[in-house]
């Protein structure tokens, strides 16, 4: 974890999104890049591969992948990790698939990486729909579009022969989306066999201009009301879990938090009760809340659990408690850090000038990606775009944009920083 | 429909319970039965079936019959039927398993049934644990345990040789709780094969003394809110359906109601959201509303309604409608017609003799039963109790006490009320 002064710093960067120059011998490396013929030969790779990442992105879309329910998606993705040509390829316990690319063994080891997991829960029909320039399915932009991109950029590689100092493990990893809780970076960063080897991390996520360096810090409860249920019509009178739950739902929703540093809060799922008749005798709700700022993110924790005995206590109050009171459980059920990786970090200073060089206009930000986990770990790290352009992430009508050379384009500026961070070979 | 006017009378007979006396003719021919020998073996054969009847509910309770899902429970009570040696053994479309034991046909047509689903979802653990004088299991009393009761009513009438002017149809009927909305009864009455013959109607559950000759109507509705969706926090500040569904819960847990006539309303299942980490797109919640009386019923569904645009106007004020507004949908999901049987009708008059001649106390009352669909079309129907004295229905940690003493004596009146119903042939 990082100190509170470091934490305060992340939101004055974030206050003032820099669309920083790159400086100096970053920028003058990244020139010389995108200026050689083998980037060249690369570029060329992604375009020509630009409709087999679309074709991709459809197949993994329709393997669903639920949080904790990868395993299929992610045994798919490891054959196709194989078919490019990684060696080392392999699951690890929690679920990870990933493979090596050899460097010339010149630098330190250099994590990419794009999450297999989508919110959507089982049963959610994926089968991806073409409307127009998109493709519309749940999960076909985060981050199931990044995948493909990983496998292009190892294509490119190989066809412009670019060796890299560091060698290069391309991933595909698991609960990256809430219920995960990061379960797939804790286990590559703290158990795994490259731990204490990662000495830099990129997720690839949807977009494109953006250089995520901040990460910001979410508390997630599932908050459990109980009472004694009984018949709707015989028991009639006694204590209801549900209208507590309510209660404390429309506290919650009065909740107040600064757009800067930017924090947020959310009711996920509400779930509960038998049956139409019957009073329940238990019901929940997930709630979620975020802050760049530890300061702001322990007040919102404060606010939340200021407000449940109350609304319980109101509810004991309003009906009868003679079968027994309603009570509640809280449970913490993600908590990740706050984490930042300072924009004078080689590594960012790479990922920007990718972006500034190749066209785009780079801004830093601050989200919560698999990056909070290296972040907090001090270990450097950030969340770039794949190139796709997506929308409505997160909702059923999730969708993402089919704009060729656009996405190509950004794409082109990503690999840059993949190169860049894990140096060309001399 | 009962025209309103007796809608009032029922509120009435409920406002002063009546211990009723039997009068004249039923009390005679009610003390005879109790007094014949044929009725002595009867009650010998139900005291010897008692331990036969507590193995068949547990068989019965550990086949899981939820709303919509009762066949397999059905196939195996069809089976039972047909071992006790009914005749003319089937299932109907709805899935209703009846068989007839014929009288002497002097008499019109009786049906005795007994409902096979519970309240419980799919997947609830229906294993029935025996503690100390109680089996426990969700169902194990509502109303799994008059199956057996009517399958040992069947084998005490042929054990006597006891010989009924009317035909019997006994029947294990879906669709009682909550969902079904009466499906069994309305596919009975108005569809299937006995449509049409039925003169009179009588409905076991568990209990002993109460004699329910008044069907409480209900409304029943999902209210489904829906809004933009998105991700939690790129997406904050967008409306949410929870916290309008959690400001209608709220109000709607605000209601008054009367005790007399007796009405009462719940909401019994919540609903919605597809991740902690996503704003949810829809939330739905289910509420049931019940009354005795026609117009308070009608009160509450006015006030249901009345608190749903405001509730969802506040939320679509308090935050973003940018990417589209909070909606709700209504959906009336039961509708269970306010029904009744007189005091001085027959059957009415047989029960209340039944119970007090067998010494209980008898009381007259009203609830929502499979009763209420033949009393709305102005058939003779009651609901009796089984003998068996139940707790905490439609709860998790459901009951039925074994105490068989009690129980064979409270059974034997309901079959006294059966035999007086069907008449016996001379």
């Amino acid at each position: 974890m990082k100190p509170f002064s470091m934490l305060l710093s992340v939101a004055a960067v974030l206050a003032t999104p820099a669309a920083a120059k790159p400086a100096g011998d970053t920028e003058a490396t990244m020139r010389a890049l995108y200026g050689s013929r083998a980037f060249n030969v690369a570029r060329q790779s992604l375009a020509a591969d630009y409709d087999r990442i679309v074709s991709e992105i459809t197949t993994l879309t329709e393997i669903p992948a639920s949080p904790f329910k990868e395993a299929k998606r992610a045994a798919a993705y490891l054959e196709m990790l194989r078919a490019a040509g990684l060696t080392d390829v392999e699951a690890d316990e929690e679920g990870n698939v990933m493979g090596l690319r050899k460097g010339t063994g010149g630098g330190p080891l250099l994590v990419v990486a794009a999450h297999l997991d989508t919110v959507f829960p089982e049963g959610t029909d994926t089968k991806v729909r073409r409307e127009g320039n998109y493709l519309n399915a749940p999960g076909v932009g985060d981050d199931t579009s990044s995948l493909p991109v990983l496998l292009a950029f190892i294509r490119a590689l190989d066809k412009a022969g670019i060796r890299t100092r560091s060698d290069i493990l391309f991933m595909g990893d698991v609960g990256e989306e809430g219920p995960g809780d990061l379960r797939g970076m804790r286990h590559l960063f703290n158990k795994g066999k490259y731990k204490g080897r990662i000495a830099q991390f990129i997720s690839v996520e949807p977009g494109r201009d953006r250089v995520t360096n901040g990460g910001v810090g979410s508390k997630r409860y599932k908050i459990t009301f109980k009472g004694p249920g009984g018949h709707s019509f015989g028991a009639f009178g006694l204590v209801n879990p549900a209208y507590a739950m309510a209660d404390a739902m429309v506290e919650f929703g009065k909740m107040k938090v600064p757009a800067n540093p930017k924090t947020t809060y959310n009711v996920g799922v509400v779930e509960g009760g038998t049956s139409v008749n019957s009073i329940p005798f238990e019901t929940a709700m997930t709630v979620d809340m975020r802050s760049v700022d530890a300061g702001e993110l322990a007040k919102e924790d404060a606010y939340l659990k200021s407000i449940l005995d109350p609304a319980v206590a109101r509810e004991n109050a309003a009906r009868s408690t003679a079968k027994g009171k309603i009570e509640y459980k809280l449970e913490l059920i993600g908590d990740r850090p706050v984490g930042h990786t300072a924009p004078d970090v080689a590594l960012v200073k790479i990922a920007m000038a990718a972006i500034a060089i190749g066209g785009g206009k780079p801004e830093l930000e601050s989200s919560s990606t698999d990056s909070n986990l290296p972040m907090s770990l001090g270990i450097p790290a950030v969340t770039i775009g794949s190139g796709f352009h997506t929308e409505r992430s997160h909702a059923p009508d999730e969708r993402l944009l089919l704009d060729r050379d656009e996405t190509v384009r950004y794409m082109t500026m990503s690999l840059a920083t993949v190169i860049g961070a894990a140096g060309i070979a001399k």
